[in-house]
C-alpha cells in the first residue's frame, strides 16, 4: 500500500499563564507546547477525526516521512491511504505526549520563570494529564467528537483515560497490548529502569542539560526495556545463542552473544533520541495509571464510558499480558458496552502491537468502518 | 523438624603451583581454595554423601547456623534431620563455587603472583571449570562415588554437568529450576546486570578492592535478578499498587510503591554481602553453558549420563521455564535413562526452588531413598 509523502509536524501553545494548567497533583503548568502532526483531510462537519496516542518513547511523527528521512514514523504500517487508519477516509492525530521530549513540553523544555531547562522543577504529570492536554487540542482543531481514539501499551492507557474523562465526544475506542492499571510488576521494571538512570552520575539530579547526558544510566534502562518488549520465543528465534563474527566465546567480558551486541547497540541509540528526564516523569506517570483508584471496582471504573471498544492483546506479551486485557473486557461488558476482544496470537511479545500488522489491520478496519 | 545445630565453614586447598587447574578457556589457575560445608555423617564405606550446588549468589551455608548467626544457611529448610536432605541418612556437603566471594577462590581473591586481588586479571570461568574442582574436593574427602548431586537454578546447571563428566562416580542426579543450556533472554538479562555494574564508575574496571565498591550498579544488577525471581503474580499478591507509609502518591521521585522500596532494599543488602566482579564472573559462565555446543542434540548431549535423575520445575518460573525442563526430560528418556519429572504448580516464580518446601521435600527424599 502507498505510504503518506513528507508530512510535517506542527505546533500548538496553550496555557498560557495566567491559564496555567491545574495538574492532578495540584502543581500548576503552563505555558504548554503540544507537537502533533495530522494525516489525511478533515471532513467537511468533522467527524472523521482519529486522535492515535503514541507509546513511551515515540512520538508525534506516526506516519510519512520527513523531509530528507529515509525512515516513516513509528506507526507508518498503520496509518496512510488504504491501511487499518486510512487516510482516505480518517483525518489522524497523533501528538508528542506532555512530558515528553519530542517538542511538546517536558522536562528538557525551557522553564519560563528560569530561563533554563526545567530539569526536576518539572512538575509530576500523571496520564490523566497528558489526555487533559490533548484534548485542548482537540478542540483548538474544532473537533467536538471524535471518531476514534487508538494506542498501544502507553497509548492504550491514554485511550482508556479518555473513554471514560470524554465519553460524550467519543464514537470509539481501540485499546491495544495494555493495563487500566500498572500492576507490581510494571511497576517494578520502571524502578530498575529509573533507578539506572538517577545512578548516573552525569544524572546530576536532572540538571544535566548543556553538559553530559546519563548516557550509561540510559543505555541500562533501555535494555531492559527492549528484554520487556520482546517475549522469551521471539529472542530465541531472533538470537539464539548465535555468536558475534568471532564465532566462538571469547572468555573474556567483550561481547560473545549476537543478543549483547543487540541490546547494547539499542541502549546506545536510544541515548541519542531521548531525554532521560523524559523517561523518569512518562515511567512514573504509567506507573501512577490505576483507573480504579477512587472506586470500587473495575466495572465502576468504567461506568462513565459510553462507546463502543476494540480491545486488543497478544498471546507472547508479557509485560501486558492477555489475562489484563481480558479484566478490562469483562469490566466493559458489565457496563453493557458494545466490546470487540481480540487476541492475536503472535510470538513478538509486546513489541507485537508494532509488528503484526496483517492481523490487526484487519480488526481496526473493519471495527473503524462501523463508524463512519 | 529440629534443624542442625552450629556449623563451620571449612577449607581446602588444591591445584598449588606447578599443578596449576588448566581451564575450559586455556588458561591456569591455582592455587584453588574451596570452602565448603558438611552436614551428617559419612558411613563407614563412603556411600551416602549428596554434594549439594548453590545458587548465583549463594554459598557454602546452605543449613544450620553459623556461631551468632540468627538466619540459617540458605536451604535449611531442605537440609538438616529428618528433612529431604536428611542429615540423619546422608552425609550432604555444599562448596562455594570457584569464582565466587565466600571464601573460594574468585576474583577478590589475592592473585599470588602479585599480592593483590586478582579483578579482572581472573581467567573466566565455566560452569564445567566450577564441576572440576569441587571434584577435587569430593576426592580429597575419599568419596569415590556420590548418592547424589542436587542443586535449583545455578546449581542445576551443575549437576546436570557433573552427570555428564563424572558418571561413573554417580549414582542419581535431581536438577531444580534448571536449563541444559542459557537462552536468549537468560543471557540478556545477566547482560544488562552486567552493564549495569561495569558502567557504574566506582567498578574502575574492576580494580575497587579497598576503594569504593559499584554499590549503585550492583543494587541495579540485583533488582533486576529479583524481578526475574518472582513471578507476575507473585509480585502482584505480595506487593499490588500497596503504598508506603504515607498511604498516597507523592507526586515526586522518591518511593511511592512498597515494591519499589523492596527492590531498593534489596539492592542494597546485596551490594553489602556480595563482590561485584563475582557476579560478572558467574553470570558470565552461566550464559556459557550449553552442553550441547559440541554436539549435535541435546539427546547426544546426556549420552555420557547413566544414573536416574529427577527433575524438578515451578510452573511460574519465567526465568528457568517449564518447558525447558521438559525438554531436558525427553532427552535423558531418549537415552533410556530412569527420570522423574515433577512440574510443581507455584505462584513463586523461579524463588520457589527456595519456597515450596512441602512439596518439593516429599519428591525429593522419596527420590533419595533409592538410594541409600
Amino acid at each position: 500500500m502507498p505510504d503518506l509523502g513528507v508530512v510535517t509536524t506542527q505546533f500548538f501553545t496553550c496555557h498560557e499563564p495566567p491559564h496555567e494548567l491545574k495538574l492532578k497533583s495540584g502543581e500548576r503548568l503552563g505555558p504548554i507546547t503540544i507537537a502533533y502532526e495530522t494525516y489525511g483531510q478533515l471532513n467537511a462537519d468533522k467527524s472523521n477525526a482519529i486522535l492515535v496516542f503514541h507509546s513511551l518513547t515515540s512520538d508525534a511523527h506516526a506516519a510519512g516521512y520527513h523531509e530528507g528521512d529515509k525512515k516513516p514514523g513509528w506507526w507508518n504500517t498503520m496509518i496512510g491511504p488504504g491501511k487499518a487508519f486510512d487516510t482516505d477516509k480518517y483525518f489522524v492525530i497523533c501528538a508528542n505526549v506532555l512530558g515528553g521530549c519530542k517538542g511538546s513540553t517536558g522536562p528538557a523544555s525551557t522553564n519560563p520563570k528560569t530561563g533554563r531547562p526545567y530539569g526536576l522543577s518539572f512538575p509530576v504529570i500523571t496520564v490523566e494529564d497528558m489526555v487533559v492536554v490533548q484534548k485542548q487540542l482537540i478542540d483548538h482543531l474544532g473537533i467536538s467528537t471524535l471518531l476514534n481514539v487508538a494506542g498501544g501499551s502507553m497509548g492504550g492507557l491514554m485511550a482508556l483515560e479518555w473513554s471514560i474523562k470524554y465519553p460524550e465526544s467519543l464514537r470509539s475506542c481501540i485499546a491495544i497490548a495494555t493495563n487500566t492499571r500498572h500492576t507490581a510488576q510494571q511497576i517494578a521494571l520502571h524502578e530498575v529502569a529509573r533507578r539506572a538512570i538517577m545512578s548516573d552520575p552525569d544524572w546530576e539530579n536532572g540538571d544535566y542539560y548543556g553538559k553530559s547526558i546519563p548516557a550509561r544510566g540510559m543505555a541500562v534502562a533501555r535494555m531492559i526495556g527492549h528484554i520487556t518488549y520482546m517475549s522469551e520465543k521471539s529472542m530465541d528465534e531472533k538470537f539464539g545463542r548465535k555468536l558475534m563474527k568471532k564465532e566462538k566465546l571469547g572468555y573474556d567480558f567483550s561481547t560473545d552473544f549476537e543478543v549483547e551486541s543487540y541490546l547494547n547497540y539499542r541502549g546506545e541509540s536510544f541515548v541519542q533520541r531521548f531525554d532521560a528526564n523524559s523517561y523518569l516523569y512518562l515511567s512514573k506517570a504509567l506507573d501512577y495509571f490505576d483507573i480504579t483508584a477512587e472506586k470500587t471496582s473495575l466495572t465502576e471504573a468504567f461506568a462513565p464510558a459510553k462507546c463502543p471498544f476494540l480491545v486488543i492483546s497478544f498471546s507472547s506479551d508479557w509485560l501486558y499480558p492477555p489475562y489484563q486485557s481480558k479484566q478490562m473486557v469483562k469490566a466493559l461488558k458489565a457496563n453493557d458496552l458494545d466490546v470487540s476482544a481480540i487476541l492475536i496470537d503472535s510470538s513478538y511479545g509486546h513489541d507485537a502491537f508494532l509488528i503484526e500488522v496483517e492481523n490487526q489491520s484487519k480488526v481496526v478496519s473493519h471495527f473503524l468502518q462501523r463508524f463512519i
